[in-house]
Order: structure tokens, then sequence, then C-alpha cells
């Protein structure tokens, strides 16, 4: 008998102070009472952030978030750069194309990060009104270089940046203000500790600016009305009650824990993951940008990832994921974002430890756990 | 001290079994167990849906499936007949108008239902590609006359009628096939008693065709992705989980009461709170076709509705709503749609009882339980 144990790049555990919240008698969303969890949850959000701008809340998974971006601050005939190094990369032109927006893609190879110079000459060559681009891909399991790409964009004034930052934020440090991005995307399912169906994206002057020249269709999710909303303490269609009943708990969880502590823990988490699964003779996948949130690893040659993902199922009742399209049956991606403490870690590269051996993979039993409780007690 | 009570038309209360299967340790969506709730949802939906045809879900509130109706059914050129009887009515010509598409509405006084002649001599008069409706009226108290309306477009092939069901779907019967409506819109917050953040879509036919032919811009809301993912037992994007999860025990719940029962029940509440009100010489809003999710009242000349809605919060701990709009003061509306037994009538009547008093309005204490009883016990 396993309990079941989710570790996946998302959905993530629900702590339990969270799930009792939100079992709670459900309260009426037009009330000084929920308008009051509205302000707190919209005053933490800011703080999580780092910015003094306001952060939107859609009910929604992330990819509504992601749209919206695309359909607030672009017009009819402007030109956008999509940075494209994984599936959720990949989303960005998908958007662009759905609405008839010109782009240029920056194609990455998968497990890599994408290199601020290339960025760079594109937006000498052209003039883009929107670079997209992804913080973590978790597809990939790499984490892209935000910073220097805000750097490229913060000092134009008809160019923003768009970040996908939905297994980033509350990861690893990402000053939504000091970089200067100006619209950063987030989801509930992730280092927000929530279910899926919130989703986020905060606002800069110039994405404000941007949003009221739009001419592109939008109803459901326009930043506008959002916006106006949300400095009512409300939102303009009718909000996930429940989630934000979570949200306002998992705020005060993530402030208790502090910032600083929360990244060095995905740190720590995500280096003894790494360390272990080298220990264990296996290759990572994003080896030079790994991203914090999740780690993709190369399954054994003669093994398909799919065959250790299912192991772990049918034997311990625990969810990682394989890979997607062209890494599909090649690699396998452990998650460690959000509700996550050391032990989980050993508890993931003890199964996938047992599971590798029986497949046949030369490996001693207790390397890989001995390794990550290494770098585990070393900090 | 008061419990609190949620007497507004939606968000409504969500029974405790489903809170506590909300509260449960949250799973991984893309797994063969998320996968089996999901065929279980689905059957259900179809069940209550009155469906053989799918019933899309989308992480949005009702309002997403309304945009998702207008842009996945029309084409750019192509002309839209809107009925707006409400705030709600409204909101399909504002869609229409956010995404550039030509449109008529049929303005319907509040209170009153839209006549189904007037829809006839429109049809006639020009080409229509969707006639949008809504079918009960939140913000009016009304119930259309959704069969008549299904009778005028069912046989036209180049005609779809798409009608908000939002407060309608499990509180009166209104057969998707049977009646020939093309798609039918609903929320999770009303009669499917969850919180907020799950809405709904059946597709006929000729939806389906419809959306095979639409060139508006769409990603999030694509019927056409929808419908793959759904005969998959899956969703295009992340599913808001842990909705999902309750709504598997809410159409059991739901079957366990059986789909006449739920009507009766809806019926009784509704026409018990009527009797209540005008035994309390209070006016009905929607006299002629009064809607059984929601009964909204004139208060009296000298009272202002807010004052009422306020007293009840402010003594009882109760939320009901007052008007919106051009209703505004002038009515209050008490919600009896989802999870609710006549003593929540009784409550919700005996404290607006208690208010009126309190005002000087000249009622005798008790007339209203009074006859709210003599209906409850006469079914």
């Amino acid at each position: 008998m396993y309990r079941y144990r989710l570790m996946a790049p998302g959905p993530t555990p629900v702590p339990d102070s969270v799930l009792l919240k939100m079992a709670q008698p459900i309260i009426h969303h037009r009330t000084a009472a929920f308008e009051k969890i509205v302000e707190k949850v919209r005053e933490g959000l800011k703080w999580l952030y780092q910015t003094e701008n306001e952060v939107l809340m859609f009910a929604s998974s992330g990819t509504g978030a992601m749209e919206a971006s695309v359909v607030n601050l672009m017009r009819k005939g402007d030109r956008a750069l999509c940075i494209d190094g994984g599936k959720f990369g990949e989303r960005w032109a998908d958007i662009c194309q759905a609405y008839g927006i010109e782009y240029d893609v920056i194609k990455v190879e998968w497990g890599s990060a994408v290199d601020p110079k290339v960025v760079e000459a594109k937006l000498k060559e052209k003039q883009y009104r929107t670079v997209f681009t992804t913080a973590s891909e978790t597809s990939t399991g790499v984490l892209h270089p935000i910073e220097e790409l805000a750097k490229l964009t913060r000092d134009l004034p008809e160019t923003a940046l768009v970040v996908d930052g939905i297994t980033a934020l509350g990861v690893t440090d990402i000053p939504t203000d000091k970089w200067g991005i100006d619209v950063l995307v987030s989801g509930s399912q992730k280092a927000l500790m929530l279910p899926p169906g919130l989703s986020f994206a905060s606002l800069s002057k110039k994405a404000i600016a941007f949003s009221e020249k739009s001419d592109l269709p939008k109803f459901y999710f326009d930043f506008r009305q959002e916006l106006k909303s949300i400095q009512q303490n409300t939102t303009a269609w009718t909000p996930a009650v429940s989630l934000i009943v979570g949200l306002e708990e998992v705020l005060r969880l993530m402030k208790e824990e502090g910032l600083e502590n929360i990244f060095k823990r995905h740190d720590i988490l995500a280096k003894a993951t790494r360390a272990a699964v080298q220990a264990m003779s296996l290759k990572l996948y994003a080896p030079e940008a790994p991203s914090p949130a999740v780690t993709a690893v190369y399954s054994p040659e003669n093994i398909n990832a799919g065959e250790i993902v299912k192991g772990l199922r049918d034997q311990f009742n625990m969810t990682i994921t394989g890979g997607q399209a062209q890494a599909k049956g090649k690699i396998f991606r452990i998650g460690h974002i959000g509700y996550y403490d050391p032990m989980d870690i050993v508890n993931a590269i003890a199964a996938i430890e047992s599971i590798l051996i029986q497949k046949g993979h030369d490996v001693k039993a207790g390397l890989g756990v001995g390794a990550a409780l290494e770098v585990i007690s070393k900090n």
C-alpha cells in the first residue's frame, strides 16, 4: 500500500490547510467579505511578483492568460517575436497564428536556453511589438535567461516583453519590476500550490499603454476590464471563488516561509535531484541551464522513458511525467515545484532507482539517494 | 449568532460531500485515474443535458463558454440575432460587438419574456447565422420560452440556436436534443452546486458543422480542439481538476435525486417563494414568466431594495441580491437554484418579513412564511 505521490511539474500537491480552507462553505463574490479576500490576495500577489503594479486574475488555466497577453498587447498589423524552445514556447506562436498576427520564431534546440544575442540581433533587424518567451520551459527543464532578455526590451518604448512564468514564479527570483518584465503570466497549479483553474498576469505601465491601443478582438480576457475591476478588489466576471479563498491561505504560507527561503528550497531540491540522477549514471536533458522547477533526465539507452513512468505509477503509486513530442520515450521529468520538501525527492529517487535496477540498468542501490542526501545535508 | 446563509442566484451552496471530495489530495490530469473521472462526468453531463451529443467543459466562468459559442459558431460577415431582456441577454450583443460581428438585438422589456412571434418575424426578414438567447434571465427572474424559439430554428439548416442555460439547466426541463438546441451553455456555480470556475457547452451536429466553418479567431475557447479532447476523456488545456472531481460527486447526487424530482423541487421552492412575497403584499417583477431559479420582487415603494439586502446581511448573515442597472434599488432577488430545500425558503422569507416590518411595511408577522408553508405542504 503506497500513498499517492504526485511528483509531476504541475498540478502539484496542495497543502492540507489550503484544501481545508477551500472546503469551507462558499461565499458570494459580490460582498464586502469577498472583496476583503481579493484585497489581501491582490497585495499578496504584488509581493510574490515583486511589483508595484497590478496582477490580474482570470478563471482559466495558464493558457488563458497567455492568450490574454497576446490579444491585449498586440494590434492588427503588429509583428511578434516568439521564442520557442519547447512545447510551451511553441504555444506563443500558435496563439499568434490563431489571431492572424505576423510573427517570427526563434527556434531553440530542446534542452538549451535561448541566446540573448540572437534575440538582440532580431530586435535590431525588425520592429517587434512584443517578445513572447517562456521562463522555465516545463517540457525540457530549461530556465531561459529572462533578466538578459528584459535588458533588451525594457528601454524600448515600442517593444514589450511577455514572459510565461507559469513554472518560474515562486520558484526562482524573477523580480518583475526590477528586471522590467511587462507581463509575467502564471498559473495556480504550480508554485502557488493550488488546484488548476486560476491564472495571473502582471501589467507594467508599458503593458497598460499597449493594451489601451490594442485593437484585437477579446471579451473574457480583456486586460482593461480586469484592471479596472481589480483596482476595486473585484473581477470583471464571476471569479473562481474557492481557488481565490485558497490563494489567500497559500500566500500566507508563502509569506511565512519568505521569498528567499522559497527560492533556496527549490534550488536545493533541484540540485539534489540533479546530483541523484547523475550519480545513477543518467544524463541531464538540460545540463547547462536547468530549471529549478523540473528536472528532465535522459532514460538509459535501452530503457524507454515511458517504462520508468509506468513503473513508478504501478509499483509506487507515484506520478512523474515522460517526455512530450520529440522527447517522448527519451526523457522523464521529475517535478519539484511547490509544496515539496527534501524527503519527497528522496522518495522519487528511491523509486526511480528501484525501477532502473529492475529494468537492468547498472546502478548500485542507494547511490542516487545518497547523492541527493549529500546535497540536502550540506544545505 | 446566525450561520452564513447564501440565498443568491449563484454562487450557490456546495453540498458537504462535494466540498470534502474536492478537499482530497489533487491528482494529475494526464492519468488513467483522471480520465476515468472525465469519462463518468462526460456521461453524467449528457444525462443532465438530455443529449446524445458531447458536452464540452472549460476552465472559465460561464461568460467564457458564452464567448466560445459566439467565436465558434459565427463566421466573419455573418449576422447574429441577440435576444436581450436583461443583464445577461445584453452580454450576447456585447460579445458580438467585441468581435466585430454584425448583429440585431431584440430588446425585451425587463421582467417580460421574449415573444417568439417577434423572433419569427426577424428570422423571415433576414438571414441570421445564430440566434443567441438566455433561458433563465437571472437579472430579472424571467424564464424565456426556449422550446418555442427552438421550433423556429431547428429546421433551418443555416441558423443555429445558442441558449445561455446557466440558471436553467438542472432547474427546469430543457431537453437539449428533443427541443433542438444547438448549444446550451452552463456554469458550475448554479444548479450544479459547485464553486464557480467551470463552464459547459453542448454541441449539436449543426453546431459542430458551424464550428468547422467558423473563421473567427480563437485559441483557449476552441470547440474543435475541445471536442476532439473530450472524445478521448480529456481536455485540451489543463482542466480545473478539483472542480471536475466535485462534479463527479454532484452528478451522482443529482442522479440519486432524479431529473424529475430536481425539476419538481425547484418548482415548489419557486412557487413557495412567490406565494410568500405576494402574501406580504409585494409585487413580483416577472409575474407572467417567472424563472424557477430566482424570484425577483419589487421592494415596497417607500423602501429601497438595497435596504432589504443590507438588513438581511447585517441582521441575519444572509446574502440575497438587489437589482442591477435599471432595476437597482427597485427589486431584490432570492435565489433558489441548486442545493436548497423548503426550509431555506422559510428562512429567507422569515428574514425578509422581519426586515420589512422593521422598515415600516404593513405586513403581519407570519403571513409570508405561512403562505410558503402552505405551498410546501401541499406538494
